[in-house]
């Protein structure tokens, strides 16, 4: 068994009231208020334990914070956890000890351990006192106010009394605030001269209903020596009186009333949002409150959520789930669905969070319209740039995946109703002869495929489950049966639809039963020239022939490159839609005669390669582009260029809407007229929004870093050691062939070895794993319920010890998404090694359950 | 004439460099290196002149920062705008001089105007030394950072080199980036103790590519007086060789090379667009680059953007529009659209920015079936409380205003459907017999509506220049004709179609021909219960009788409640929409016959009254909701409660996308059932993003404490005065139906009594003022051009002079975008009654010019 790494959550426990004391410079006092805090808590709830904890602390033993603490409060418990002796900043007291450094996972472990321990002694408080200011360096190197993000802790600022404090006490603020902490007070000493604690007491209140309180000042030191004793009776004294002060008991008051709101609220979200949210794709009746997960956080890979009855009655393994954390009310959970494919570069990550912010500031949201700013254009110019698709030359802004393949059907449609010479508003029944068909202007695309929820990008897909209900929805079109791909009984395997069969034999080489490795299947070139693409080829143009002969218009091909996402996580035969392409592109005899209007915008000569033909090709790389399967397009494995491009999802690295269309100067051209109804008539309010736009920017940008600097080598060299189908004389080719995953190929292997009874097929690329389950009852698509058994179990997850002391002890759940009877896996693309391992494991535990029955 | 303010923009010159020296703290050696940095600049570019301004400095005079300038760097000029002798901070200071205290605006554009002079020596540096930290306190009390942030200078920033500096330097900048500006150098002391500058220099390098450069420590002050003259003679001599250092040197290169490139990018962002982008709503064949506006950067109510040919070619004033800045880059535009139509706090608002990033943190996005997260509840509770309206139960959240329609359709043609019986699935041409009408599931609404650019949400519009070209547009439904309502030759006047006025005449009371003002007409009770709308009634009811006979069926009414907005910006007779809602849910026997189907999901008696009757009633509040208008709801203008009400735009106060579907219990409940594609099966990825909805709250929750302070009593209290309709017995009941507006009643009247031969009418309600133009060469709707001429004259804007001093001049632009014949205008919800009284002034002065003819 792989020893997991434990991911720590946002600490919360019922009754153990735990805050974090943070300043807004070093020397404005921390340890004296944290000091003064201790005695009042321990004055004001006698009967509970109140703890002060220093996780790291620099300078000599001698004068060291939890000694201050427990020298003025001997009743309070102070512990330290990383001492230091050199007075400068932790980093660099760090690396001159002889003291090992603890990784930031490790450190936050042991706090987590820490308070865990406190939180079995029932009710009371712990306050976690940091080192100098929000941002002074850990002992890692990384910022404490970056550091502590995962256990969110509610803050105690402690605000700059000195010359200059307004700023540093705001500017701390901020620099939490955007880290998604919530700071539940100020305080300060009260001094008269500048008089911060009064302007900051106006500003918090106005600005952020933030109270601030204040505490006198320390009395000063003495100037010699020997009055030690009497500074020390002076001290304590002062301790005694602000204590009781009514400013701190009214903070300490204000934060027990905090606390215990935060927990009631928590507690009460999921009956509220059963009440008054209306869910999407969700059967409301089925669902009830204990289902609903309450996300109070989420940090890197994981959400940091409610504990939940239906998540702690664990059936897959007999030990109590939170053993060691009695009432800890909340756990982490594997994003394992990238939180609906959008996940890029991690949840709360302050790179997107500053690009976001910059925006706002700098622009807020501008109209678009004839209009530029440097978020959209670098944008465009990024995106075209790393699409490295000679045909696209312009790119269309809208908010997400469905209104961008709107645009890109609107696009595509005028494009080839220009071309072909059909008249405008061709629609059912609008010929007037009644036959209701033979005017509809259809698009080619494959079965299964899923292109949004709008009625535009509904009406690009076959009926289905999605959309069969639906009033508006018609399916206008054709939708080819196509080969998938998966790992089955010990090998990667091409499954041929029947009907597809009858168009080999006649001696040319067809696809192979098995291949050793995916990546034998990426190489398309290869393939090609192997002739294996012409049964495909043949069965294609047959169909096109048959539809023609029927009177079927279509305006253009649509498809998901590589992967049909929502469509039941089908991988497909690459060299299958890169024939599907190729054809149509020859087909135009199949599709309408070239009329004279198409002379109206002549294409240049030397733009003619880049010209449109057959039929516009459009490709839906919302869900399979932008590094998904580790490239930057998903076209590139298909080794062909569409004339239309969309992009959503991880666009924006996972924070906030916005999708691109882009298109070649070939498809713009068919919208320039001096008519100005004959415009693109699409647009959003928030086209182009610059916060969208800035953090697709700084997403991209990272991801094409990420890969430039080999960040994903350690996934695919494991591909590149097990994929020995390889040429060695051809290594570059081979290299870009490669179809490598995060996921492991001996995890893979080993799924693909199970039971056929149990596991249909499996198949991983970049960062999706995809694992079909066969149906015990004979249910399937949307309706299918083999893959839930596994889903839930994963839910549920498991509490691992590995040794006596807490910290070994790791908890695991995974909070997946399934597709009928397919549950998949999904990372971010900064997700590490570590945590990939640690939810194979899991799976490999849970699929050896199931499969071994109950 | 109204003296109107001046507003300020960004400063930039294409020659003079101008940088903002900001402090990570007060003491960390600002004004020396600001020194340096002077001497330096003057050293490398001897010909070019150098400037140090502080525009505001406290403490004696003998020490002040331009003093030291000017000491050490004599060939410097220097000088300080505003100067407190107490050494504290600002705000105090002020308060405690006996001089005046500069509001915010007075002190911009007294550094503007500084500036402009400097830009007219032609090449140079200008270094503005803020005071203290960032976030210190201005005279005024507003922090630095907020007060500069309309200059949007690029910033040097001093980093801080003592214990904790590097916490207070990251946080610095933090609290300058979020807030839109550019630091694009820190520099500090080098200091070996803390080695602040090697940590910072790896950061910044590695987070923000941001280079990080350093300077010596000065010399350490003599101990004793008399040193005085050797301690300027050693600071002589630092400050030589500190200004002759590589390192300096090297930081002025840097800066100068990234004030040539801004210059530069700005200069050829139009012509890049004009390749890279495709526009929204735009005949790109005429959109020549110059046209494209470049926009740096927004605050407030103003966009600053380049200067462009096209704007600085004036025709209304025949003084050049830069007579005081010779090269002024960058000028202030008022964004007359809101942005189109999403602008409600201001562009660049701080306190949007700190929520967007707080959930940035918090969160990122996080998935949201069957999930829930804190600012998705708190923003469907405060939404849900705010509408007032009590059928309203439940949010669905899409990602814009076209989303949100098609998921309130669905909503509504799903529980039509089932309450009639009718069919899933019903589309044209579908029962077969060919005559391709009777099985389409329709809508109700009003001609000319819109309802967003997606298939679906197009298909509830009739046809029109906006989709008749668009190859899936097929209009569902029947549109009706309506009475409008505006200001013409001096009076309110509601204007009937034709067809309407046949049903009048049975001696019941019709509505006026001329009303004293827009609130007696928006007072639909008293009118209803004389009997205004009998009329309407009528007419709506002959028409629903009519299609009824033809077979017609109908799954929803849907209207823009109050103003139809893309359609035309036409106010209708609220008393119409009352009347057309009312009918509406009288005629079920017209739509359907109830099925025994509906007692599957049976209506508990005590929520009968909210149970939607005859058909779902749809308010699109896309564009009229949230403030626009003046009121949470515009639904409240008409009195009544619809079943599905549609949010967006101003939602988030015009930052990220986002929308809101409301429904009441009674449509939620026509989705519950055991199978779960029975469900909505609608949403996107980014459903619900934490971002979005975090911000939306936060806009939401500002405007409602705006309302509750009275933010817009100036306005209300302006037509109340002339309201002289008004019972005085009946205030109450009067000041409900107000209809007020930013724009003031002397300009409406003044504009209403234009001749019609040029005005064909006006009206403005809560932010929005909309004049129709009359047509000369009989163009209307979309290609209507009588606006377009009075569109460029406020474009051109003009500049005025009011006294002999720069200050007195003004340079006023507007942004505006025009509706067919129709110039509308558009304010956020806090610009102020100065901003408006100055654009009503150009307004006046560019009609009056149009009216007199050239």
């Amino acid at each position: 068994m792989v020893r997991m790494p434990a991911p720590v959550s946002s600490l919360l426990w019922r009754s153990l009231r735990v805050y974090q004391v943070y300043g807004a410079n070093t020397d404005v006092g921390k340890t004296i208020i944290a000091t003064i805090l201790c005695k009042a808590a321990r004055g004001l709830w006698p009967s509970q334990r109140t703890t002060y904890l220093k996780p790291v602390s620099t300078g000599p033993d001698e004068v060291a914070d939890d000694r201050h603490v427990r020298r003025f409060a001997p009743e309070i418990a102070a512990k330290t956890l990383f001492q230091y002796d050199l007075a400068v900043s932790p980093h660099i007291a760090a690396r001159s000890s002889n003291k090992s450094i603890p990784p930031d996972d490790a450190l936050l472990a042991e706090i987590s351990s820490y308070a865990a321990q406190q939180a079995h002694h029932g009710p009371g408080w712990l306050f976690v006192e940091t080192a100098g200011g929000v941002h002074s360096p850990s002992p890692s190197g990384s910022t404490q106010a970056d550091l502590y993000m995962p256990l969110r802790l509610p803050v105690i600022l402690i605000g700059d009394s000195k010359l200059g404090g307004i700023s540093q006490t705001i500017s701390a603020f901020e620099s939490l605030k955007i880290r998604g902490y919530d700071v539940e007070t100020v305080l300060l000493f009260r001094e008269a001269t500048y008089n911060n604690h009064s302007y900051l007491a106006h500003y918090f209140a106005q600005r952020h209903e933030i109270p601030v309180r204040t505490v006198p000042e320390p009395p000063p030191k003495p100037l010699e020596d020997d009055d030690a004793v009497s500074d020390a009776a002076r001290l304590s004294r002062y301790y005694d009186d602000c204590s009781q002060s009514r400013e701190v008991q009214d903070t300490l008051s204000h934060l027990s009333a905090r606390h215990d709101a935060r927990v009631s609220r928590l507690g009460s979200m999921s009956a509220a949002a059963s009440e008054k949210i209306w869910y999407p794709f969700t059967q409301q009746k089925d669902l009830t409150p204990e289902k609903i997960v309450v996300i109070d956080s989420a940090r890197g890979d994981f959400f940091h959520t409610l504990q939940s009855k239906a998540t702690t009655t664990s059936t897959s393994t007999t030990t109590p789930t939170n053993l060691d954390d009695p009432d800890a009310l909340l756990q982490p959970f594997f994003d394992g669905s990238a939180s609906w494919w959008t996940q890029g570069l991690g949840h709360g990550n302050p790179h997107l969070t500053l690009a976001a912010a910059y925006a706002a500031g700098r622009y807020g949201h501008v109209m678009f319209a004839e209009a530029i700013h440097e978020p959209a254009l670098a944008l465009a110019e990024t995106l075209l740039a790393g699409l490295d698709n000679p045909r696209l030359s312009r790119v269309f802004f809208s908010d997400n995946g469905s209104t961008g393949v709107e645009v890109a059907v609107k696009m595509a449609l005028r494009a080839a109703r220009l071309r072909y010479g059909w008249e405008s508003g061709t629609g059912p029944g609008r010929d007037g002869d009644g036959d209701g068909d033979e005017e509809v202007l259809g698009v080619l695309g494959l079965q299964g495929s899923y292109h949004g929820d709008t009625i535009g990008a509904m009406d690009c897909s076959e009926p289905s489950v999605y959309n069969e209900k639906v009033e508006w929805y018609e399916g206008k079109g054709f939708w080819f049966e196509y080969p998938t791909v998966e790992c089955s009984q010990g090998a990667w395997r091409i499954k041929m639809p029947d009907g597809m069969r009858e168009f080999g034999g006649d001696g040319t080489s067809t696809p192979g039963a098995a291949y050793p490795h995916l990546s034998a299947i990426f190489d398309v070139e290869r393939r090609e020239a192997a002739g294996e693409g012409r049964l495909y080829g043949r069965f294609i143009r047959t169909t096109l022939e048959r539809l023609a002969a029927q009177g079927r218009k279509f305006g253009a091909l649509i498809i998901e490159p590589v992967v049909l996402g929502a469509g039941g996580m089908l991988l497909v035969d690459p060299l299958f839609q890169r024939t599907l392409v190729s054809t149509v592109r020859q087909s135009a005899h199949l599709f309408g005669r070239t009329t004279p209007s198409t002379t109206i915008n002549p294409v240049p000569v030397a733009e003619h390669n880049q010209t449109w033909t057959g039929l516009p090709v459009i490709f839906d790389e919302v869900f399979t582009g932008l590094y998904r399967f580790g490239r930057f397009s998903a076209a590139s494995f298909l080794g062909v260029h569409p004339d239309i491009s969309v992009h959503a999802k991880l666009l924006t690295g996972g924070l906030v809407p916005l999708s691109v269309t882009a298109a070649s100067d070939s498809i713009f051209r068919a919208f320039a007229s001096d008519d100005k109804s004959d415009a693109l008539l699409h647009g959003h309010s928030y086209t182009a929004h610059p916060v969208g736009c800035q953090v697709a920017l700084a997403s991209l940008r990272e991801m094409q870093r990420m890969e430039a600097r080999g960040d994903w080598d350690w996934a695919r060299a494991a591909h590149e050691r097990t994929d020995s189908h390889r040429d060695p004389s051809a290594t570059n080719h081979a290299t870009e062939c490669l179809a490598w995953s995060v996921w492991s190929p001996e995890f893979l292997s080993w799924v693909g070895a199970l039971p056929t009874r149990f596991v249909g097929g499996v198949w991983a690329l970049g960062s999706v794993l995809a694992i079909r389950l066969t149906s015990v009852d004979g249910s399937t698509g949307y309706k299918g319920s083999a893959a839930r058994a596994v889903h839930a179990a994963l839910l549920r997850g498991r509490v691992h010890s590995y040794g006596p002391s807490d910290q070994s002890q790791s908890r695991w759940n995974v909070h997946s998404r399934v597709l009928g009877n397919t549950l998949y896996l999904m990372t971010g693309q900064r997700t590490t090694e570590e945590t990939v391992k640690g939810v194979e494991s899991l799976l490999r535990e849970v699929l050896e359950k199931a499969c071994n029955g109950p």
